[in-house]
């Protein structure tokens, strides 16, 4: 684990989901947790669905996630600000990782 | 816990998500576990949003929730089927729970 602050991954409604995915799972391998943003309607669905492949993607390498979703404000380039949806998605503990491997 | 089969919470882009939220807290408080369903992006925003709400009414009862998003395909009148974004939502097992109460 790296001591480094995890950045927050911003999706809107141009993202590609997969490439999100991708994104969200290098983290998730990385740190075993990953903030992820997201303002508007078409940004909350392609988080939504980049979520769905992400967890898609890791459950090949034996890793299920776990998200937690939450209301947070982000101030906007002095316009006030605007109620973002924060996804925390979190490595779940397996038992599968509890046992020495080999 | 009734043995009937739990409906599916079906979410549109114009459903209030405190009302969503508060069918979403019912069915959890009764039976445990809820799933909620959403098509296209505005109805998915509504579902996210309930899915927040839904879990602050629940942690004043000292309930927590996890939710496991997938997708799925749903059979659309005479109009082939698309693609839905449904939720899983669960009550967590908490060690609150494993006590004995009083």
């Amino acid at each position: 684990m790296s001591h480094n602050p995890v950045t927050v991954i911003k999706v809107s409604s141009q993202s590609r989901p997969q490439k999100v995915a991708g994104a969200i799972a290098g983290v998730i391998r990385e740190h075993g947790t990953v903030p992820v943003q997201a303002i508007g309607a078409g940004a909350v669905n392609q988080m939504v669905k980049a979520s769905i492949i992400a967890a898609s993607y890791l459950s090949v390498d034996g890793i299920e996630i776990e998200t937690r979703m939450s209301f947070t404000d982000v101030p906007m380039d002095g316009k006030g600000e605007r109620t973002a949806i924060r996804f925390e998605v979190y490595r779940k503990a397996t038992e599968r990782e509890e046992l020495p491997s080999g």
